[in-house]
């Protein structure tokens, strides 16, 4: 397998919130039967952001990373946030995270960007510092992704309300000598389901001006029947158009790490890759859905906990809102 | 001056809302005395949405573009919307604009990607969609810039409320053999600003389901004067470090886009340009400032009067919260 673009990943980090909700407590609180949200969502617990920022875990993360990569904070070239909750609509998530670490980095100028994708802007987010070193004017691109949904959840909505949780994780990714890094990269968005996952308030639509709030126009919808219908046609069809010219088997990628969207996702998932789960990282039941947060989360804790190895094959993949197919396949090292 | 990354722009388009409102109907309504807003923020009218919406007038001005460059919308290998402000919070801007489309574009699946550094976000997408034809996988980008304002402005905050306007704009950005394109991208962020511009409320920090809707916390908040301070150091700065390793000289530029911050913003400039205002793009009086559509609406009002011409250089420039100043300087052409 060729290198397209290579890149190490020197530091990896994540910042999980304090409070831990057990599905229990949510069925007490909602009125489900005990097992319901274990059984029908797949989730035991979630951390929930009850005092936590946004920018808060965001810069906990990426503190954390740089900690790995024994690098400092004003090593880094560029800080991409990728992410889709904020903590404030204007500025953006990025300069909100470079401003959280004070007078460190009032001394440095490196430019902060969000990119989005929604569920896959930590996947576009790789492939988008892939090609800023590539540029050989950038030699550290910190990536964070934090999210918090829980302000944006329905009690009412038994499909989602136990789904999600919240949480940060940041990656250092760097230019290197190695033969390791991007592989391929590919996204393709299939937007007659745009409307398939949405938040319906706080936009220029349902402006807060015109609308009154409620728990339901601000609650993240998802029609996951359509969603999963949609997968199941698509889905096998992107893996087998990004795979086929590799001349590779998901089955012989060391490590696949997708996003946590559901149950019933990740287990369409095992099924495409013949009924193997071996090495496709499920960590739904301890996090849930942490929309874009869960892909860099699932892949620190595999760094961590060593099941990615050096010279390890990598595969991340995953659905979003849009919707968004992403899929990038890399070769990892810390050096 | 050496291309680094070739790219033409095949086509452009805008679109802006059919309600223009006079600064005198802003006098009015809020008790200005006539001719206040011409005198200290230099806008004498500009377009309000009043029944747009973002993603319509983004559909607008992207098919313009595509009509300019004579392609059809399934033949668009990737969508970036460069866009501070948004319909709804989830799914992305990008994808909505792609929906729009409606039957036209479901049997094709380009990517749809959001990217923002707030008010230079169209400056920071077309650095990235020229590093993604440098990729060779795809041949035409479309960008799309669409804002509204008009509904998180305060009356009550004079510097704002008459300083603002909305629109959209768009661009096919295209692999090209001839030898135009990127000279030179750098973007910069001095983060101990980042909250000289903020919207308070709408985020998880004073999230709606904590503090009940008002119009002072959904302002568009600028800090102009601590904004002018630092853009007084910083710019001249940023311009030096950009162009000097070019050997040239800013007056030498054929055409300068910058953003259409504000009357002081635009004088400055003009200021460290020598004061030459000829090879400047001022848009101000007839727009107000347009967020992340104001560099692109000036940019293709530019190409569309002739005032950029095949074989022109053409340097665009803004300052944008975070604090952000990005410039990018590229050799025009339509080929």
């Amino acid at each position: 397998m060729n290198i397209q673009r290579p890149f190490s990943i020197v530091g990896v980090g994540k910042y999980l919130p304090k409070t831990i909700v057990s599905s229990e407590e949510i069925e007490k609180e909602v009125g489900l039967p005990e097992g319901y949200i274990y059984k029908n969502v797949g989730v035991k617990s979630r951390h929930i952001a009850t005092e936590e920022t946004l920018t808060y875990m965001a810069k906990e993360a990426l503190t954390s990373a740089l900690e790995d990569a024994q690098i400092s904070i004003i090593e880094i070239d560029c800080l991409i946030g990728a992410s889709a909750s904020f903590d404030y609509i204007i500025p953006s998530r990025s300069s909100l995270i470079k401003n959280a670490f004070g007078d460190e980095v009032n001394e440095v100028d490196f430019p902060c960007i969000d990119i989005s994708t929604v569920c896959t802007s930590f996947i576009t987010a790789i492939d988008y510092a892939s090609l800023l070193l590539s540029n050989n004017k950038y030699k550290n691109i910190a990536i964070v992704s934090s999210e918090i949904s829980s302000k944006n959840l329905n009690p009412n909505d038994k499909e989602t309300y136990g789904l999600f949780g919240d949480g940060a994780a940041a990656i250092i990714i760097s230019k290197t000598t190695h033969n390791v890094g991007l592989i391929e990269y590919q996204s393709k968005t299939f937007s007659s389901g745009a409307k398939h996952t949405i938040i319906e308030g706080g936009g220029h639509i349902n402006h807060p001006s015109d609308v009154a709030y409620s728990t339901e126009l601000y609650a993240f919808k998802m029609y996951g029947k359509k969603l999963l219908k949609e997968a199941k046609y698509t889905l096998p069809k992107f893996l087998l158009r990004f795979f086929e010219p590799l001349n590779i088997d998901l089955k012989n990628i060391n490590l696949i790490v997708p996003h946590q969207a559901s149950k019933l996702g990740l287990r369409m998932l095992t099924v495409i890759n013949k009924g193997n789960s071996q090495n496709i990282v499920d960590q739904l039941e301890n996090h849930g859905n942490c929309i874009a947060a869960s892909i860099p989360i699932a892949l620190v804790s595999s760094i961590e906990d060593k099941k990615l190895k050096e010279g390890d094959t990598c595969f991340l993949i995953g659905t979003a809102a849009g919707i968004t197919i992403s899929g990038l396949l890399f070769k990892y090292s810390k050096k």
